[in-house]
């Protein structure tokens, strides 16, 4: 592949990995007309959650950042996936759905998701900027600190 | 009514319930273009929660995953009201955007969940597959263990 | 502008806000097809958060109720920047995603966001029912009670 956005995903230096299959009776994706609905993604950093814990209580938020960045790299890589491999074809980021593993008194869940955020704009530019919703939640799977979920719209 | 997926309900001997009424200004789904959006639903069975608590403290996994397939029981039975009584006419779960009552330290929410998942694919097979939101919330309504939301495609 | 829901709101004695704008990389409202993804809003009022803390603890259900009509209201503010100005181009509201600062124990999230729910229909009639999922989350952004995201139908 050499399009647009592999050709900055190169100049970032970053390297999207093989997306994760599903391991049960869900998908990672599912297109519907023109949209793309993109399964929750954890901080995977070769194939382990690379972020466990909860803001407020160990994980910082410089470590929330990197965990956000890394499900927004994983989003990507799931996207690309349902783009045929053709990352070109995504005109849009719609909306992330961020969830933040939190003690009750952290409150900084948007600083957290801009990780995510942030990376989209770098690697997408204008069509990464995005609705979004940042909650704190009380736990996610396996311990992560963050999980992102995301709609795509494709041409 | 004895479409093919009601013969598959009757198979598997899953009766669906009269679908809850809306009780206040919110409606139990809301159709948009090609899309059927379905409110949380909880696991109600013969008019009360079935399973209250949280994940982690009191509420095993069998047991979550046990809310979770009623959830899911609960979602097809609006999914069959939104489609004007034909199940059929659904050609696709989108998405479920699963909310697990947990404790900080509960990290199993994808097994919980499971429960909702494998009900959607024993009922509609392949276009039961769907994309995936698990998080583990601080509390939810009723008590509720567990509760689910959902976006289907109707043809 | 003079549109019917302009006046409705006028007869209501509410007074839509400058919609928040955007303060990172993401976007208050994404337009995708006839849908308007709109990120969540937070229980702002002239220029700060109105309702902080968690219901179960400190917040009670009637400000929780407040809470959640500001959230209601700064979404509004928001559509009619997505409409260009014109609230009578909102066909539907679609979906209200209601996140709910909760202790564990804390079960009526229902209760508090009808403070949204019922203020969407008093604003846009029977357009304002919608499909809505009621949680109870450990915290959110700023300390704020409530946050509610919401999908609208374009015409």
């Amino acid at each position: 592949m050499s399009g647009r956005i592999d050709t900055r995903l190169a100049e970032l230096g970053i390297s999207l990995p093989v997306p994760a299959a599903a391991v049960a009776n869900y998908l990672p994706f599912v297109i519907s007309g023109s949209l793309v609905f993109i399964s929750g993604q954890l901080p995977f950093a070769e194939g382990k959650v690379a972020v466990s814990g909860l803001l407020g209580s160990g994980v910082s938020i410089e470590q929330g950042q990197y965990a956000a960045r890394l499900c927004a790299i994983n989003l990507l890589a799931q996207a690309r996936s349902a783009a045929g491999g053709d990352l070109d074809r995504i005109t849009r980021l719609v909306r992330l759905g961020g969830f933040v593993a939190s003690t009750p008194d952290f409150t900084d869940q948007p600083k957290v998701l801009n990780g995510a955020s942030d990376l989209m704009v770098e690697v997408l530019g204008d069509a990464g900027r995005h609705a979004r919703a940042a909650v704190g939640v009380a736990a996610l799977p396996l311990g992560a600190a963050v999980e992102i979920e995301a709609v795509f719209q494709l041409d």
